[in-house]
């Protein structure tokens, strides 16, 4: 048994499995409504070129080939197996084809963990074999593998009925296989394709990121796509994003399970934990993997960006055939945040010539020309629009038209050699099916539908607009050695750790009664707060927990009083632990700053708007911990309440740098924790003017119970 | 001339242009690349059963019927003209038609009003000579009309080169010719027709409300789409819109220039206004107009309504093939606020029998089974789910699998008895086709991307929330004759204008220099805020011009006295009018209550969150002027900050019914001012507690000024 991946890496292995000299299809006939009958079929289809060991014991041969009655009876062992055979006969055949010596399996069956405690033990069982045996396993529970590169077919979707493969440089890693295939399909029919498709599974063995590994270091691949519903090893992840960055390759992702219901449905699917999205998406964001929600646009973006490498898409031209096509696609890319270029006054000059006056501007209507027809100058249009050095990326939104496939023909032929972004989309239904083979012929990826363009430019904006995150290096005089509490923490308790960490906090001490609160009061400077302090009582103020605004210790000394009485009334049996005498922060802008410590992604930083606003909107900005100065003051920038910070309406900016800082330190304070610390939030930190610093007004904390 | 519009509906009109007796063609002939020669070949081919009379001067006939020299000639005059014809040729065309006694005419050509002041001149002068005629015009710069249900088709585009037409119940108007093609193209592809589809173009006679009126009237509509840039006649619309819910017609309506960029591409397009798209949403709100904001997603709803006329929808079931196509479905849904049924113990216990233990819920995937062939328990799963009273409508998310047509026939065999809304979704390529024919056979609309099926569910669930507005009565004691003001009121004008309506304010008055604001201060409650008043400055509290929390005479005397220097250096030159001393109201929650003039639909009353958040979140609901406190409360509820109102975090209610009182007299105001007040904005209003009123603090307003 080797010691595989502490030697060699994943991407060896799958250069075996995903470009086999040998395939055995265990199962194989030649009926169409078998499994076997139609990945043989299949196989022989599209042109492998290595040895295929039909299985069947009732057959000499198949189509001309010899078959096998085992896999033991192969020449040679098997590169790789597939099969598709009833549960219970899994187990002995993968045990056979450990002993025949195979490299790997796929297993389509399904039943295994995707089916509950029972089933799981079985597919440990399955892996333990293949193990011993020095075999890699795809699925169980998956739909195999259609690698147009290496012209192997290892999958029975009648997707793959069709008259030839189409190779682009996109690699697509899927834990849904009928996605894959739906996927396959619809790209087929746009006229784009695949370096590889791989549907994982169940992934016992062999998961998502191994192949992703794969795609990266291979050269048939330049986009990477991905449908995720959970990640297995989160660190993993992180380093191949990096990774792939650094070879230049982007790495979109569908994640499902962005919400509740989304969770709920990907968990009853493969059993795998579907994870906290907000989570993946800040280490998304921080890494450059582009997160997206709808597998057309990925793999429309996926072509986009195959054809334009590297290129960086921020402002939009619209070119259509109708002023109602342009509108509409002006209201979307609004939407979406994506700005519209305002051509340049040459390129307004030059349409202007072919265009009724007021018409030469973005979108580009070719139905406001001064003559002639439309089709006859959408290439010159193109052309002013291409040398417009505000225009990122042009979408050409096509509805029908007369000659709407010449107009498609002459926008593409002048796009091509101006080498700039640019995505078609065709609105009609079968009148603009010419000027889909127009595109095609050219190798030309366009959408169907305005709203998979949409989404896909959106995509590309955000991956152009990625920058990589400062350094966060550890600030002088953190503590060397905090000490972790247990279970969870009181505000008092909570604001000495933030202290430590160099938060400031209101300044207070805690009485054991009313007496002792009215003599810790006069050394504190007033207005004051008094609040309970009770481990029964969470919500402090819905009990009469909080007085604000003491003018004197007499005053604390009543207000304690008073308030046992009312916490007696309202919360019969809480245990009161004192009183918590503190100075009143002065007024500012409130913040809501946490640490979550995310079970797969550690320890995530979030700053939101805080005080009530936290209940109102969803106003919040997360980053992996720990973040530099650099890190938090971007985050700050992404709230809408970093309009209010910058200063409005005769108010002078409040302190980023204080806010900023807090963050850092939070951050860190949650990284060294980050073994016993489940979460942590400042709420409110207030916020005062620039150069008045922040103070954190209250908090809370969770850490693991020992036990 | 007759008086038309006084003596007989636009309806009995249309009729006659609509199912013509009889129809010309100018420039028909056999040559397929001119407009005249298709529209005329379209016209034999859809098999138009009236008089045709082709208009060519140089054959003596086509197609074996007899041609015409001019329109004088024709047997009898004809019903209904179109031409597609040089524009300087338009206006003698026009005259011929209106002199030989026409009925109606559609001009194709454009270079009208679409083409500037010129053109707009032209344009004027066609329907003036039409008027004479007592002839219709449709257009021009239109694409004509497309009418399956009386198999008229007057429009060339190749859209229209199919093998028959197809009848639904749906009608469609649309102001962009390209886009009712490009609509009716895609939806024929999906099996789905229409009965009546009209391009109103210009509308310089005929404009979008009257075809509306004609589809509201007629039998063969039971759903009106359409496509709107510009609303020529806003009063039309509501009375429309209103009865179109009589008829109980469902009226869906996608408005391009949503957004600026939206309006911008609008404007160069038709020449029509854009409007006010917020004014526009409030009053489709308040009417039941359903908006959208894509077109096939608008056919698609459309089609499922005719289906299943008058049904709601509320809860959703999603039955998928793939639990990968079930999670990213899920989670679509949820983004767009609808909710997933749960199902009963009923539902569930029988999908336990045929599904995987923890698989029988929402989403179904029919992957989870215990055995067999999805296709074999699709008709027993679908069973299940529709006769589960929590389930309003079934999506059907089908992605690529082994027999994917029998599992869509299955469950559309199944879904029809059950008579319950559903639609489908089939997102592979051409690995789904038979499938989609399966469909098409049964008279079944489905959708090809995710994204149309869920915007079409929006706006069904819209649709299906609609209440009538309750009728908004005039409070007692409002003044009967109010006082218009001239331009901009300050805060002490607007003030008195708001007091005048029974609003309550905080007291204050003007003081002419500092030492009348002592004087004045002394007769108001303390604390106090004194303000600048000074026409020439905006932004009061940018100069200095606010001070908040004077505690006493002396200190708003010494207040006033620094508040003059400090202007004095920050705005030099700015004319002081006085010092506005006030009570300084209470603490609450800070809302903006404010009405706008919108030029189209009139006085529209807005209620926000208030304060700084105005400018941090777009938090508004709107409602046309006046309106009933039944209104004014859902307003406030629809509010992100309603939560707020309600009472959170041990916080109780605010008084919720003095924001709603509020809200209707400032509505009221408006209404009774709405020829001179553009504008009236209260900000902040500050609600507090339940039983303790709202005040407005701060106001400004502007009127129409004279002259």
């Amino acid at each position: 048994m080797s010691v595989r991946g502490e030697f060699r890496s994943v991407t060896a292995d799958l250069k075996a499995l995903l470009a086999p000299r040998s395939v055995a299809v265990i199962g194989a006939s030649e009926d169409q409504s078998k499994f076997g009958g139609r990945v043989f079929r299949m196989l022989l289809k599209h042109g492998y070129d290595g040895a295929i060991y039909p299985i069947n014991p009732n057959r000499p041969e198949l189509f001309g080939l010899k078959t096998y009655p085992d896999i033991a009876a192969t020449p040679q062992p098997a590169d790789m197996v597939v099969m598709a055979i009833p549960q219970p006969k899994v187990r002995p055949t993968i045990a056979a084809c450990a002993a025949a010596g195979v490299k790997g399996a796929i297993i389509i069956t399904s039943k295994f963990s995707d089916a509950g405690p029972e089933g799981a033990a079985e597919e440990a069982e399955l892996v333990r074999i293949a193990r011993a045996g020095d075999m890699r396993l795809i699925g169980p529970n998956c739909l195999g593998v259609i690698s147009p590169a290496n012209r192997v077919v290892l999958c029975s979707s009648p997707a793959l009925d069709v008259e030839r493969l189409i190779e682009s440089p996109i690699g697509f890693v899927s834990q849904s296989g009928a996605l894959m295939a739906t996927i396959f399909d619809r790209a087929h029919g746009q006229g784009i394709g695949f370096s590889h498709c791989v549907s994982v599974g169940n992934q016992a063995d062999l998961e998502l990121c191994d192949f992703v590994e794969y795609l990266i270091d291979d050269d048939r691949t330049q986009v990477i796509c991905s449908y995720v519903e959970g990640i297995k090893d989160p660190a993993r992840l992180i380093r191949l994003a990096d990774r792939a960055r650094e070879r230049g390759k982007p790495w979109l992702m569908v994640k499902a399970g962005r919400t509740g219901a989304g969770a709920a449905a990907a968990y009853s699917h493969t059993a795998s934990l579907a994870g906290s999205f907000r989570a993946l998406e800040a280490v998304c964001r921080e890494r450059g993997i582009v997160l997206m929600d709808d597998t057309d646009a990925m793999i429309l973006l996926a072509a986009s960006m195959a054809r334009f490498p590297g290129r960086k898409v921020a402002n939009v031209a619209i070119v259509t055939t109708s002023g109602g096509g342009g509108a509409i696609t002006a209201d979307r890319l609004t939407d979406k945040g994506i700005p519209l270029a305002r051509f340049q006054p040459k390129t307004a000059a030059r349409l202007d010539v072919v265009y009724s006056p007021g018409q030469a501007n973005n979108p580009v209507d070719l139905g406001g020309r001064r003559e002639g027809e439309a089709v006859d100058i959408a290439g010159a249009t193109m052309q002013a629009v291409a040398d417009d050095e505000t225009v990122d990326a042009t979408l050409f939104a096509i509805t029908t038209a007369p000659s709407v496939s010449g107009i498609a023909a002459n926008l593409a032929d002048a796009a091509i050699p101006a080498d700039k972004p640019f995505i078609f989309v065709l609105q009609p239904g079968r009148a603009a099916d010419k000027a889909r083979q127009e595109l095609i012929n050219r190798g030309l990826p366009f959408a169907n539908n305005l709203d998979e363009a949409i989404r896909a430019l959106a995509g590309w904006v955000d991956w152009s607009a990625w920058k990589p995150a400062a350094q966060a290096s550890r600030p002088a005089a953190l503590p060397d050695a905090p000490a972790a509490g247990t279970g969870a923490l009181g505000e008092a308790e909570t604001k000495a750790l933030l202290a430590s960490y160099g938060i400031p906090v209101n300044r207070g001490a805690i009485a054991a009664d009313a007496a002792e609160a009215a003599r810790i009061s006069a050394g504190f400077a007033y207005p004051q707060v008094l609040k309970i302090v009770s481990s029964d009582i969470v919500h402090k103020s819905d009990v009469g927990g909080v007085v604000l605004d003491l003018a004197d210790a007499a005053a604390v000394e009543a207000a304690a009083a008073r308030m046992a009485e009312t916490i007696a009334t309202r919360q019969p049996g809480a245990r009161i632990q004192g009183y918590l005498v503190q100075e009143m922060a002065a007024s500012g802008i409130e913040l809501i700053v946490g640490v979550n410590n995310d079970p797969q992604f550690g320890p995530i930083v979030m700053v939101g708007a805080g005080g009530v606003l936290v209940e109102l909107i969803e106003d919040v900005a997360l980053a992996p911990a720990p973040v530099s100065p650099e890190t938090a003051r971007a985050m700050l920038a992404r709230l809408k309440i970093g309009k209010l910070l910058g200063g409005i309406r005769g108010k002078g900016p409040a302190d980023i740098e204080a806010a900023a800082d807090v963050i850092v330190r939070a951050s860190w304070l949650a990284h060294d924790l980050r073994g016993s610390l489940h979460e942590i939030d400042i709420n409110p930190l207030i916020v005062r003017g620039a150069g008045q610093g922040a103070v954190a007004v209250d908090g809370r904390a969770l850490f693991r119970t020992e036990g």
